[in-house]
């Protein structure tokens, strides 16, 4: 039965980081050379979108079927099929959506370059002619939203993220009082890195609350609809009905991607918005695109006529992924239980396990995993300007390597968790 | 022997005038439904392109040479057999090029957005918050420019094309008396819709010239680089070293594309910079992708492994466009030689011919063959704001269509411009 490092008399203390350090050592001694740090999925995961390399062979193949040649001009808003099948894993009206390139971050970025360059629906401004913009941030959250801000010069609010979303109670707050609070984040379902699944009272709140700022944008990131840690489906709530219903049709844009369905560079990705603020884009979006690759939309839809196939391919992915994920945790708790140093999620879908340690270790834990071969996300990359005030959040990336270095780098992550939370512990008791 | 209309006498012109009509009236009779308004390559051009679609078939294939899994993330730059190959055709460093998505509109409209969000090297501040910002705009040129700096609420300054690109002194003189002149758009070869070459000497100077803004950038949109029509290559000038050269390396942003070698909505496109440039831009861009799309590109490069094989497929590309251009030259020249109410070129290259007609008479042809079933390009879409002053230009567009289709085309405008000179001059001789 293992005792709190807390607990631990000065005497213990040392004696056990003695021991620590020279596992750490042999660790470094050993070569390792393992990457833990993006989402990126696993060469086994990427054999299983082969049949999209062959889905379009011939001229004939290329004909959509509304009769659109797709190696051509035209299809503005991308193949009906596809805007089906994302109406479909999103639960929006195909009417709402518009097909874009092989990157949902692109429309991110572009939609928020669009709100500050000419606003959306019901701006009074574009947002560069506000004096301040800011965004709602649930934290631990995905760095490159908050690189979005920065590079346009928003100010980043972060609220903290509860298990069932963010803490709305000071959401509400904030957005019912400040008219600079343009916009917010939401990974709703299994979101970047906490595995949050946002609840229906959380998505109801978020519909209905009071903005202050009339065109208080809600910047859906629905990255990880489909993506099943544990075989279950979550059955993705109607938000734009809800939005709709509480008065607040404009309220919200998402995003989605195939990114991790097929290839993480080479699938397709829509976003999707009210009619009005789709009139409000379109000058813009007709400016900047004749149309996008619809030879690659066409591929997707021949692999996947239909969601119950996009499940059916989800579930292999959970086949090859789940495994993963249970070797890092089987590792975490039979290292680290009892010790009282770190805890961690068992996320049921999405890409990432949020490790949290003792406060002001982070850093060093993600020091030392770097220094013997294991590189991790960099420590703080969960909140805006990459500082975590605790400096307390870990985000772990299972995807990628396989089983047996996943044991290797969750025992090296192990190991410097706790020789990092001994040397804390001993700073603090000298 | 045919004489001027203008010299014809009242009673002349109004017989003339009646057998036109009949001659219109019988095209509207006939059911045409002909589309000569956008440079859209043909189904038997597009059809070259079928080993592009069989050129990436495995997960072996998708490993570019440098290693990279282009299934997956990475790869921010492209693939370098790409950069490189682009190199080659535009004569620019591979250095200096970033591989793009399937349009190089977007990245025109990203890098416009980009300079107004933030600035390019050497800005002062965000061009939106200058006080005005102005475009040189060569005329008669492409409409989809207009669209960007329309929507980005960019002044445009008109300047006539000479048949060696703009008039230089014209140009010479804005730039360097004002200072909100930031940017000018620059089709160097085969220029939309007049087929101007731009000689050694216009961009001499416009590498060489004073500009009153030290960010003043041309953007250069080389479309059609290798886009024959007569079976010679034009010689890419080394326009990034003539730049250099003249102490102004930062000044050319250039783009290009394979949406006329390849498919028109699925090829792969490219931006090159200067280092200073990049370094600005670079924020913005990790911001906005993390990669494009790599299968793609490695397609690409798969059936194009160096300019050479581009070379090939643009001569069978020239086999298919070239007798098209020559069918709507013959058609005008056999019907409208000799009337001098009308003018084309006889582009070597590129994918438009310019017809220029009396004063005036330009939106009437356009309507004329409109209501008899064949769409022109809008009448003034080659000037900002669709406002040609004269009403003179119509772009034609013979890629399309077929070869019958085409002959009854360039019958039925040549009808048009002669019915629409006729009512025009005798309104003059009332």
């Amino acid at each position: 039965m293992r005792r709190e490092l807390e607990q631990f008399s000065k005497q213990e203390l040392s004696e056990f980081l003695d021991d620590i350090k020279v596992e750490y050592l042999r660790y470094c001694d050993s070569g390792l050379k393992l990457d833990m740090s993006r989402g990126k999925p696993s060469p086994e995961q990427l054999d299983l979108g082969e049949d999209l390399l062959n889905s379009v062979t011939s001229g004939l193949d290329c004909i959509s079927s509304g009769g659109i040649d797709c190696r051509n001009y035209g299809g503005f808003w991308g193949i009906s099929e596809l805007r089906d099948l994302f109406s479909d894993i999103l639960n929006v009206p195909s009417d709402n959506i518009l097909i874009g390139g092989n990157s949902s971050l692109s429309l991110m970025f572009d939609t928020v370059a669009r709100a500050m360059l000419h606003g959306v629906a019901h701006s009074e401004r574009p947002w560069s002619k506000e004096e301040k913009v800011r965004f709602i941030c649930p934290v631990p959250g995905y760095d490159r939203h908050y690189r979005i801000c920065e590079v346009m010069g928003i100010e980043m609010i972060p609220v903290p993220l509860t298990g069932n979303g963010p803490d709305m109670d000071l959401v509400e707050k904030i957005v019912s009082s400040d008219a600079s609070v343009k916009g917010m984040w939401v990974v709703p379902i299994y979101s970047n890195p906490t595995g949050d699944i946002y609840s229906e009272e959380t998505l109801s709140r978020l519909a209905k609350m009071d903005a202050k700022a009339n065109d208080f944008t809600l910047f859906v990131d629905n990255a990880y609809p489909l993506h099943t840690l544990n075989g279950t489906f979550v059955q993705p709530i109607d938000f734009f009905s809800l939005c709709n219903e509480a008065g607040h049709p404009d309220r919200p844009i998402m995003f989605s991607s195939t990114s991790k369905i097929t290839f993480a560079a080479g699938g397709v990705s829509c976003i999707a918005m009210s009619k009005a603020n789709m009139e409000t884009a379109l000058p813009f979006l007709q400016a900047e695109f004749i149309c996008h690759d619809k030879v690659n939309q066409l591929r997707h839809v021949k692999v996947f006529p239909d969601l119950a196939s996009v499940k059916r391919r989800m579930l292999e992915h959970a086949d090859i992924l789940a495994p993963k994920f249970r070797i890092v945790d089987q590792v975490l708790h039979d290292r680290l239980d009892g010790f009282g140093v770190a805890s961690w999620n068992k996320p049921t879908g999405g890409y990432f396990i949020s490790l949290v340690v003792r406060k002001h270790t982070a850093q060093r834990v993600v020091d030392l995993c770097r220094n013997a071969g294991l590189v991790l996300t960099q420590a703080g990359a969960g909140f805006p300007h990459d500082f975590d005030p605790d400096d307390r959040f870990i985000r772990l990336a299972p995807s990628f390597p396989s089983c047996d270095e996943l044991k290797s780098a969750a025992e090296l992550l192990s190991i410097a968790v706790l020789l990092a939370s001994c040397e804390s512990i001993i700073g603090e008791k000298r």
